[in-house]
């Protein structure tokens, strides 16, 4: 296929370009040239199709030094800016994936910038201390100043780590050091404990386990990945605990025709997530804690009801289990709350909520009586990054001074309905689009047609992910305003409009 | 006790303050008063106890959001230079335990003050990629002249990561990969594989095992902690695998001196790993990989000889088992060698290393037919991060131009024979002295007496860490030449002869 040049006036040669689409159909934002965004590009411009020949050469040299077979395409990351990633070979795309939703407010947002070329910071950024043991002075005003001006309710405390896959493991430590403790009361570790922990056995090494969901994931390192079940390519041939796997609902989309199939759907599994508490206390593989998404991602944008996560949560302090929301990926304001979970509406939503991504940094939140009772109980070298803490400052900043968890629900609003419409009128390319804020998705008819609906958008200049096995989730960064979803639906009908 | 007052001319103020010693047994350098790194103090400069009162404020405050009784005291990175951590007390400390053996050559280097000064490397520490798929232009170029410009012998491959516990997760996933598809042959995996797999049982799931040693340390995540023998706090309450554990040789040292019976040490401890292999494939818990330091560290400093590992490395081959080499700790220059192993002289040494601390991000290179078969395989969000690798790149060059792995040997030989005069002089205090460059350490008779003279000497202005049970480990930077082991010779001398 031919590649499509768009130019700066890219309204103009979308229009040029378009075959089939009536004038009425198009998605006309008065702001779709301006850029609302200062730091932002005013559309995506084309140059070769993706990836292009530099990539081409690149994926080529570093395939020598490590599998590059997932490489998408290289980045010019000097030159990419708020909502557009340039690549190599020159073009820029309207990018709705940041990085696997990594990107919190664009690419070189000017706040950063200034940050880094502060003198006065250049330290944080050189000097990388073990925190556990050497902080710097400001690591707590630090962590006040953004952490903590966000925390969850009633989890007043927090642990940083450097990855989403090591928040996840140490949340799960906590729960079992927090179940264990209950369980002693008041007496301490017997010598038996001791000893036997340090050869792998119990009574030292209890046989607890974490309940999960199929089609969950928590990350991929072996004690997330016993938790983990989107995918057999994670998981094949890598050694396992068994532990309970509950079915998440399998709802039909849009939720609000779909009342009562996906009342009962609910019902079913939160059935089985009670049955399988019983059964794993019984065959002594005690449930020591529920670790669940309020968004399936990785697993295929799966959604449940707020209803849903409110009778889950309880039941988890029913049977004495911690509850940990996993926002590795919903977390940060895309769903139109700074965290997913705040949409269920509870006074008590979670005893751990964990973090990566957007956030900069990986750690978890929690409840003061989840609390290690001791020192170095969980601990690494890095625990996280200071420099992380000082950005991550600035973003959430720029996140509440610029009203960016609204701004989600507005440009998510404009993007769901899009995607709604396009829905109709391509009912045989698309179908359950469903969504909160911008975190939006839609299924295609299969992987195959998935896959070259992204290729096919990428090529007409925007940016999209896959998740499960045949969806297209929506993950820009947090500046990504009406506008952009507008010009994204543009370029979108005509993709799905030449589809073949 | 009251503390000691060190002024710039430290040398001075020790001679005045020292109480016993004769004038014969200082550690006189020429160089001691000389600032051979430019960006170097000169000296301690103590002001008051450790921590102090700036210290103990802060961590107050910081107990309030999370455990904050590992914390020493809180640092001011700004005024820190080279070996020297300045608190925020005021206080500088000649540092031998770098931010636990983390920082490479030293603190606020000019080399990173500029990188982090050009503005064309603002972007880097602005955007973190999703490596695995959208990585920058310049990511091979930058492995290549960082990493890969060390890599140990035969292992041409390279996967970065964000910590040490995530590299050695991911490098045991990699071996768990690799045994498999070795059993497979050229089948692909089976149906019954890719749905086993999904909930968490075998076949998809095979009960493979990693051997490891007691006393080993390799991170303190799920799978990681399942090799992990090193003290019952980081095990205790944690499920794990029943994977085998063999003893690891405990020496006597001076290694020269007792020759014989530690071989005899080492053939029992290797006997064992044999009997191990066979005795878990019997159970079924085959042994895919055996994962090992070359200088036990955390579990405190346990030494064992080339011959040792030259043994070990053949029964893994024999046995078909992958032979993991974790450099988290040794690698990086401080054993007078890059990498640790390649004291061993072997021309095949291992089959893959793994590293992180120094070398300021997580990974490991492998071997070609270690790599794994498809994308996504070994995969996480962020794999690392460019600035590091940026950062590193700078770091071995300093390292390249300035001979600091030589640098290692000569200070090392300083700091050793200091240590084993000392150790003669005070045997009531000090035993064991061992090490290989400036990775030094010594025994003192208990636990209470080691944490007292790590304090004490901190109160006279030096940094110390402690390993195992009861040893000091001597963990400085690369920048740490013979006069700061002379300084740091008598300050120690004064703290043995005032202890009590």
């Amino acid at each position: 296929m031919s590649y499509l040049l768009l130019t700066q006036q890219v309204m103009f040669a979308l229009k040029q370009s378009s075959r089939i689409v009536a004038p009425g159909c198009r998605y006309v934002s008065q702001a779709a040239a301006k850029t609302a965004v200062d730091f932002d590009y005013d559309g995506p411009l084309m140059k070769t199709e993706v990836p292009g020949p530099r990539s081409r050469e690149l994926m080529k040299q570093l395939n020598e030094i490590q599998n590059a077979d997932a490489v998408h395409f290289f980045c010019n990351y000097e030159e990419s800016r708020g909502n557009y990633l340039v690549d190599v070979d020159g073009n820029r795309m309207l990018d709705l994936y940041s990085q696997i939703s990594s990107i919190p407010i664009g690419y070189n947002h000017p706040a950063l910038v200034k940050l880094l070329q502060q003198p006065q910071n250049l330290s944080t950024f050189i000097n990388r201390p073990a925190l556990g043991i050497l902080p710097p002075e400001n690591f707590t005003k630090k962590l006040k100043e953004s952490l903590l001006s966000v925390a969850p309710k009633g989890l007043n405390q927090i642990i940083t780590m450097s990855c989403g896959s090591c928040s996840n493991e140490n949340a799960f430590k906590l729960i079992f050091l927090w179940y264990r403790n209950k369980e002693r009361g008041n007496s301490s570790a017997s010598k038996e404990e001791l000893e036997t922990c340090m050869i792998n056995q119990p009574p030292g090494c209890p046989d607890y386990s974490i309940l999960s969901f199929m089609g969950g994931f928590h990350g991929r390192t072996l004690g997330c990945l016993a938790a983990t079940h989107s995918k057999p390519i994670h998981k094949l041939d890598i050694p396992t605990f068994d532990w309970p796997i509950a079915p998440f609902p399998r709802l039909k989309y849009p939720l609000d025709e779909f009342v009562k199939e996906n009342e009962q759907e609910e019902a079913r599994c939160l059935e089985e997530v009670e049955d399988l508490i019983v059964k794993y206390r019984k065959k002594k593989r005690t449930v020591a804690g529920i670790i669940v998404e309020p968004i399936q991602s990785e697993g295929g944008d799966n959604h449940a009801s707020n209803d849903f996560f409110r009778k889950l949560r309880n039941i988890a302090r029913k049977h004495g289990c911690a509850f940990l929301v996993d926002e590795v990926q919903t977390g940060g304001g895309a769903t139109g709350k700074f965290w997913a979970h705040e949409h269920w509406g509870m006074e008590d939503p979670a005893d751990i909520v964990s973090f990566s991504k957007k956030m900069m940094i990986g750690g978890f939140f929690h409840k003061n009586e989840f609390r290690p009772d001791a020192p170095f109980r969980i601990f690494n070298t890095w625990l996280g990054e200071p420099s992380k803490n000082l950005m991550l400052r600035e973003v959430i900043d720029v996140i509440k001074k610029e009203g960016l968890v609204n701004n989600a629900v507005q440009a998510g609003k404009v993007l769901h309905r899009g995607l709604l419409e396009l829905q109709a009128r391509y009912p045989h390319l698309m179908s359950s689009t469903r969504g909160q804020g911008t975190f939006c998705s839609f299924d295609a008819p299969d992987d195959a047609i998935r896959n070259k609906l992204i290729i096919q958008a990428r090529n007409k200049g925007v940016v999209l992910g896959g998740c499960g096995e045949r969806s297209i989730r929506f993950r820009p960064t947090l500046v990504f305003k009406d506008h952009h979803a507008n010009l994204f639906l543009n370029i979108f009908n005509d993709v799905l409009a030449d589809f073949k």
